[in-house]
Parts: structure tokens; sequence; C-alpha cells
């Protein structure tokens, strides 16, 4: 579950409540093309602006339509209290893996972080991997807390909120954190432009939020480093390079909404209020950059 | 109630519930004072790691409690949909305004802030203060977002998240921004270290956190510099600078909650996990500081 490519899908919203329509027909795009896990509701899946129930009915209808492909879905929470509810919620669903990024309202200290992945992972039966995501938590994990908690019970696999630009650097540092880390615990890549580096230079996985709408194009990308296949890896990442470029400006919730909308998989617009996804130009341009992918 | 002096109470918890006990003390204490206003769940009363059901019932305790004085609360949450229930909640106890801060996952863009400001506004039969504060929010509002928002209905006062440290500098930015305001909107500073320095730069209310614990001190200190006795707010602000310097170091909330565990005034500990009250070296100095400062 936490190796080879896992894909991330949207939840689309109309009037404030789960489109299950077309929520199902994402998940079908990613059933078929045969994923190695599926991460629902996480934050491509919007799971912070969901209520509790709506998390619950998300993770239900994902783990129906994903037969033998494992689902995990976010349990991530501000209070230690409700990340608890929401962890035996989603165990409830039938999940394989829960992940958890800690969403702060008021910024953590490093023990505070360290605490709250203790309480947690004490009340888990299932395996949870730890998400590092700065831009959305405010909190940035150092290598040292990372290494301290993968020793802890049911930490499973670490995504990556930094990676080195530089790919010799970060091959350094993978292998370090890899050797310090408790043994079997995976380390994951997302921020999907830099996927193949990261792969590359070391990581088992790649969380893939765009994995959710080219599921069979980003496994293959994923797949290809793993199986040593670097320039074939190297040729699909250049293919997504302008939406990487999307990603980096608007946002990759922003970007991902918008496609969905512009391929008309989702309606528009999908996304839960406030966010907005793309308009003018912006989406014009996006739909050229689209439309031109899939004719290759 | 957005001029003079407002003060903002802890929300202590025992075992993830509301202490209802110590929270009455708390508004006891707050009431006994007559300050101009009460801030409840704020962001020192821990609104974003309350249950709905939490911050209802912590509203209507202060309503109840607080007579005459007007009680404001905050509706702060991701979602539109769910800021528009918790507004709804926070009516129906009987609150005479609302404060909102743009609270965020995803970083929210400018056109994303108006947007979800006009949409809650719109709902609104009370007024609602907007509360800028980039460090729990992420989101830093420039001065021509507030203008343009102090047009909305209902938008009655902004609480500043930034402030010039140069008086002048700030008197001159703080003219300008309410000669820019729709009549009538006030201008509040929070950040209580900077509070005199706002008030004499023109600010016409200053909502408190420390003074929720010290409200006849701060409030004498507000009132102060209001009717023009600018040395005695100035002395009485030189009597807690050892606590803003606690503040700075280690985040308001953290510290007078370790005030208020170190008064009595509220079982240890009273945050809510992951959140931790200062611990060791640091709480005894603190004790320390907060035994002379009652000496005085």
């Amino acid at each position: 579950m936490f190796s080879g490519f896992s894909a991330f899908p949207l939840t689309p919203l109309k009037n404030g409540d789960i489109d299950e329509t077309a929520f199902t027909g994402l998940l079908q795009i990613i059933t078929a093309a045969e994923v190695d896990s599926i991460g629902v509701i996480g934050s491509t899946g919007n799971y912070a602006y969901l209520t509790r129930a709506q998390r619950y009915r998300a993770t239900e209808i994902a783990v129906e339509l994903a037969g033998s492909i494992p689902v995990m879905s976010s349990i991530g929470a501000v209070s230690t209290d409700e990340v608890i509810r929401l962890a035996n919620d989603a165990q409830k669903a039938g999940v394989k893996g829960v992940m958890m990024a800690p969403v702060s309202y008021q910024k953590l200290t490093s023990e505070e972080v360290f605490g709250f992945y203790e309480r947690v992972t004490g009340e888990l039966s299932v395996p949870l991997y730890i998400y590092d995501n700065p831009a959305t938590t405010g909190f940035s994990f150092d290598d040292e807390l990372l290494m301290r908690l993968s020793f802890l019970p049911n930490v499973s696999s670490v995504k990556l909120g930094f990676l080195e630009t530089d790919l010799s650097l970060a091959t350094q540092r993978i292998g370090k954190l890899k050797a310090s880390f408790c043994e079997g615990v995976t380390l994951g890549i997302s921020g999907d432009g830099r996927a193949v580096r990261g792969l590359m230079a070391g990581c088992d996985v790649y969380y893939s939020a765009l994995g959710g709408l080219y599921p069979r194009e980003l496994l293959e990308m994923a797949h290809s480093v793993l199986r040593g296949d670097v320039q074939r890896a190297i040729d699909l990442n250049a293919l997504f390079e302008p939406i990487w470029a999307y990603f980096s400006q608007y946002g990759s919730l922003r970007t991902i909404a918008s496609i969905a909308e512009l391929r008309g998989l989702v309606q528009s617009p999908c996304l839960p209020s406030p966010l907005l996804s793309l308009t003018g130009e912006d989406r014009t341009m996006l739909a050229q950059i689209i439309s031109k992918l899939e004719l290759e």
C-alpha cells in the first residue's frame, strides 16, 4: 500500500454535498488503471472542508468501489480528540491505512507534534503515514523528528514535504533518512512535478494528486523509475510540465479541479467554498494544454 | 462594542470538555471589571479546537453571565457552509456581534477571501469584525482588500494583523486606512504587547487576550490612552513587559494558559490536545513573574 503509485482523487461537491455520481466516476478511472493504492479525502480530496459525516461517506464509497485495491483516508484535524474520532470512522469504513498531517491553528512545536502522533497511533489498528505539508499545516518536520516518529507503532510511511532540487543531494538525504528510520517505514514523494526526482532519489512511493485524473500515465511514470527505465519516466514527466507550471502558480487543487471541470468529469464549480477554480484566460489556456495532452 | 476594551477569555478544557466551572470563574473576573465587550471563543478561547456543540455552549454561558456587556464570538472555519452554520448558532445563542478570521487549509487568494466575507456577511443579522491573524490563518490582508471589505454590509470593525513598529508610520497608516474605510467601521489592535502603540496610533479598540486574565489593569491601560493619559498607559504596559516577552517566545495562548493554571483559575492541563502549556524552568520563571506582578 505504501509503495509504488497511489492516486488521490478529488472529492467533487455539488451545492455543498458530495457529488456521488461524479466521485464514483473519478474512482472508476482510478481503479481501471490498477493503481497500487488509493488515497481518498487527501488534501486534493478536500478533507479539511468536509463534515465528519461527509468524510465517512466518501471513504465508504471509495472502499466499496476499490475492490482489492487498498484504500487509505485522511484523519487530519487540529484537535487530537477529533482526529481520534475520524480514525475510528475511517477504520469502521474499511480503510487499510490512514494518513495524517499535523493540521494546526496555533503553530505547533515539535514536542506537540510528537505527542499528537504518539496519542493517535496508540489508538490505531491500521498503519498510518505521516503527511508533511508545510504549505497547508504551517509546520515543517525536521529529519530528527521524522526519525523519532518512524519508531512509533503503526507508523508505516512518511510523505516528504521538502525535496532537494539537486538530485545527488536529494539521494544523499533520502539514503540517510531511510537508514535512520525504523525498518520497513517507506518514504513517499508528492508534489507531482518532483515525483520523478523523488523516486530517482530513492523514494518508495509516489502519492499523486494529478494521479486522480491521469492514473494510467502517472502510474506508468512512477513504475518506469522503479523498474529502472528512467528515460521513459523523464519523457512522461516532460509531457506534464505545463501542468506543473500551473500547480506552482495557482496551487495543485485549483488546477486539478479546473481540469476535472473542463474534461466534464465533475460539475462546475466542484470545489468547496471559499475555494475557486480558475477563470478567464487562465482557464482557456489550461483547456488548450489538456486537449494537447490527450492527443499525445 | 467595537471600541474601548474587549476581553477575550480562555475556554478551559477538562478531559476534552469545557470546564464550565472554571470558564464561569474567568467570565466573572471579566464582568466584574466592567469591560466594554467580551470576545468569547476567540483564538485565545480555542474556537478552532472545539466542536460545534462546544462552541455553542461556551457562547451561551458567556451571554448568560455577561448581563448588559455585549458578547461576540468567533464563527471562523475553513468552509463557508460551516461558517454560516456557526454564525446561525452564535446568533441563536444571543451574541451582539461575531468575529471571523479567514481560516484556511489551502492558502487563500484575495478574491477567495473577499467572496468568503461577502457570502457570510450577507447572511448575518449582527455586525461582524474581520480578524486579521496571519500567524494562524496563513493569509495577510493588504490595505486595499480591507478597504473593499469595510463596505460590505454588517462589517463593523477590523482587527489589524500588522502594525508598524515606528509610531509615526503606524499613525500615518491607520489614518489612511480609516479615511478609506466605510464610515463607522472601527480599527482594533490585538497582540497585547503592541496595544498601547496601536491605540496611540489611532486604533479605536483593544481586543485583548491577556485581558481575559487581567481585565482591570488592561482596561485601565486602554482607557488611559483613549482619554489622553498616555504616560499612565506606558507605565502599565511596562509592568507587563516580561509577559509580552513570553508571548513572543512561546505564543500568547500557551503563556496565558500557563498563567491561568499557575494562578489556580483553571485545572492543569487546560489546553486542547495537542497544545501544551509551559513546563520546567519556563513555567517556574513565569510563576515568579506573575507573583511579582500581583504585588505591584
